[in-house]
C-alpha cells in the first residue's frame, strides 16, 4: 500500500474533531451552467480559513515529544504560517514563524493573534532560509514546510476523504496546485479509493510550473510568479509532491486570472460564500466550460477563503455581471 | 390549533423538494464570542438569495387554477420581487412586477432574469398601489403581497421548522423584523413547538416601528425609514404579523446600523459567508453583546445574501478589523 495513502487514512484519526468537517455544497444554479452535478468541498469554512490547518496540525501531532518540547518553525507570510500558528497552540508547541518585515500588518498581527512567534527579517538583506537555518541550529526547532512533507500531504488529502465519504461516487476531482501538497494528498487518497476517477490539478496560466514538470518528466521551476492566486505563487513542486502527482494526477491543467476571478465573483455573488482567488482556481475550468465533461459527477476543492474583503471592488472591476 | 401554525405544515409540505433546505453553520469562534451556542440558518443559501422565495412560493402555489390561469403580481424592488418571479416561473404562472423607473439597472434586469414582466412606474407623478390596481383590474392578478398574507407568513416560517428540526431543542430564536412576515412565520412555528424558547425580533434602530407598536400595543409607522438593511426598511407591520408578533414573540429590540455592518464584516470575514446587512440584523445584538444571554442554545435566522460584492469596500470603511 502506498506510504502517502496509509499516512492519509493515519490523518483521518488524528484531525477527527479537531478539524472542520466541512460542508460540501451543491448548486442547481452550478449544475446548469456547468451541465454536471458539482460537489464543493468548502474548504473555505475550515479553521483558519483554508486546508492548510489539516497538514499543519497532522505534522505537528506527529512530533516526538522532545522536538515538541523544543518547538518548530516555518516561514510563510500565507495561510501556512496561520495554520503552525493555531495548530501549534492547539498542541501546546511552541510556534515561530519567520516573515518578511514588509509583510501587511494585517497578516503579521493575524499569525500573532493565533500564538505564533513571528521573526521578521529585511528581505533586501537576508534570506528567510538563513534566518530559519540560524533559529533551528540556535533552539532545535523543527522545520513544517509549507508543501513538501509526508505528513502535510497526509493532512491535506483528509479534505478528499471527507469529499469522497459523503458523496460516495466521484467521476472527476478538481485540485488546485500550488507546491502540490494537496493535490498530492487528494490524489493518492482518491486514487486508491476511486481508481476510475479522473484526477486533475489546476494552475494558474501564468504560474504553470507543475503542469510543464507533468508533461515534460523534469522538475520545471519559475521565479517569483505573478498571479491574482497568491496562495499558488509557488514556484516549483517539491521531491516528494512531484512524484506522487506523477504517479496520481490524470491531467494538469491551466486557468487565466480573468477566469479565476469571474469563477471567484460567481461563488460570492450567487453562492454566497467568500472565496480566495486560490480557492476558486480549481473550480475555473469546469466553470467556464474549458473541460469536455457533461453529464458527470464532479468534486471540486475550494481551498480557502482569506481574503481582504473591503478590496472586492478592485478584484471584481473587470468581471463581467453575471 | 392556531391557523398560521396549521398553514406552516401545511407549506413544508409544499415546499419539500422545491425550497433549499438551507444549512445551518455552527462556528467555534462565534461561540467563543457570544458564550453561547449559536446555530447559523442560512437563508442567504435560498434559491434567489433569500428566505422570501419561501414565501411567495408557498402563496403562488396555494392559487385556483382560474387565478393562477391569469397570474399574479406585486409590488417591490427587492428580494420579494425575485421570490415571485422566480416562483411563477417554477409553477407556470405570469408574474408583474411593478417597479419605478429609476430602480438600479440591475434589479430590473434580475427581475426581468428571473421571468418577471416588470412594468416601471414614474416615482414623481404616479405611485405603485395605483398602478398595480389598474393593472390587477385590467387582467385580473393575483396580489401576492410581501409579508401581510396568510401563505406568505406560512412559506417564511419553514425556515424555523428547519432548523428546529435539524438542532432539536433552542433555547432563544433571533429573527431579523421588517414587515413581519418572517417574524411571525417563525415566531408561531416556534412557540407552537418550543413553547419554553425566548423568541425575539429585532429591528434597525432607525426603523424601529415594529418594537415601538410592540411596546405601545398600537401600530405605528415611520415613513421612508434610513438603514443601511434595506430589506428592513418597511414602515410598519401588518394587520396580520401585528397580532401574530404580539401573541408569538416574547421581546423586540433594536441595533444600530454600525452594530449590523460590524456583524455582518464578521460574518464575511470569519464565517466566510456573503449576507446582505438585513441578514446580518439578527445576529447583531448577539455578536454585540447586547443581550443578557450566556451558555444557551441560540438560532439565527440569517435571512438573506443578495448585496452588491463591489460595495464591501465602501460598506465595510468604517469597520474595525477583526
Amino acid at each position: 500500500m502506498d506510504p502517502l495513502y496509509q499516512g492519509v487514512l493515519a490523518a483521518v484519526e488524528r484531525l477527527a474533531g479537531v478539524a472542520h468537517r466541512t460542508p460540501v455544497l451543491t448548486s442547481r444554479s452550478l449544475d446548469e451552467v456547468t451541465g454536471n452535478t458539482v460537489f464543493l468541498k468548502c474548504e473555505n469554512f475550515q479553521r483558519m480559513g483554508a486546508f492548510k490547518f489539516r497538514g499543519a496540525y497532522n505534522a505537528i501531532s506527529r512530533l516526538s515529544p522532545a522536538a515538541a518540547a523544543r518547538g518548530v518553525i516555518t516561514y510563510s507570510s500565507g495561510n501556512h504560517a496561520q495554520a503552525v500558528a493555531l495548530a501549534g497552540r492547539l498542541l501546546g508547541v511552541k510556534t515561530t514563524v519567520v516573515m518578511p518585515s514588509d509583510a501587511p500588518a494585517v497578516k503579521l498581527a493575524a499569525t500573532r493573534k493565533y500564538g505564533a512567534e513571528v521573526v521578521t527579517y529585511d528581505r533586501a538583506t537576508m534570506n528567510r532560509e538563513d534566518l530559519a537555518a540560524k533559529l533551528m541550529a540556535e533552539h532545535g526547532y523543527e522545520l513544517i514546510p509549507p508543501f513538501n512533507h509526508p505528513d502535510v500531504i497526509a493532512g491535506q488529502g483528509t479534505a478528499a476523504r471527507e469529499l469522497i465519504d459523503e458523496v460516495f461516487s466521484l467521476d472527476m476531482l478538481l485540485v488546485p496546485c500550488g507546491g502540490g501538497g494537496l493535490l498530492s494528498g487528494c490524489a493518492v487518497y482518491t486514487r486508491n479509493t476511486l481508481p476510475d476517477c479522473r484526477i486533475i490539478g489546476v494552475e494558474p496560466a501564468t504560474a504553470d510550473d507543475a503542469t510543464r514538470s507533468f508533461k515534460t518528466g523534469t522538475l520545471q521551476k519559475i521565479r517569483n510568479p505573478q498571479t491574482i492566486a497568491d496562495g499558488l505563487r509557488t514556484e516549483s513542486l517539491g521531491s516528494i509532491t512531484f512524484p506522487a502527482i506523477q504517479k496520481n494526477v490524470d491531467e494538469m491543467i491551466t486557468v487565466s486570472d480573468a477566469d479565476i476571478l469571474d469563477t471567484m465573483y460567481y461563488l460570492w455573488t450567487r453562492m454566497k460564500i467568500v472565496v480566495e482567488p486560490s480557492g476558486a482556481t480549481a473550480l475555473a475550468p469546469l466553470f467556464k466550460g474549458l473541460l469536455p465533461v457533461k453529464g458527470k459527477r464532479v468534486g471540486v476543492i475550494l481551498s480557502g477563503g482569506n481574503v481582504d474583503v473591503r478590496q472586492a471592488g478592485e478584484l471584481f472591476a473587470d468581471v463581467a455581471d453575471l
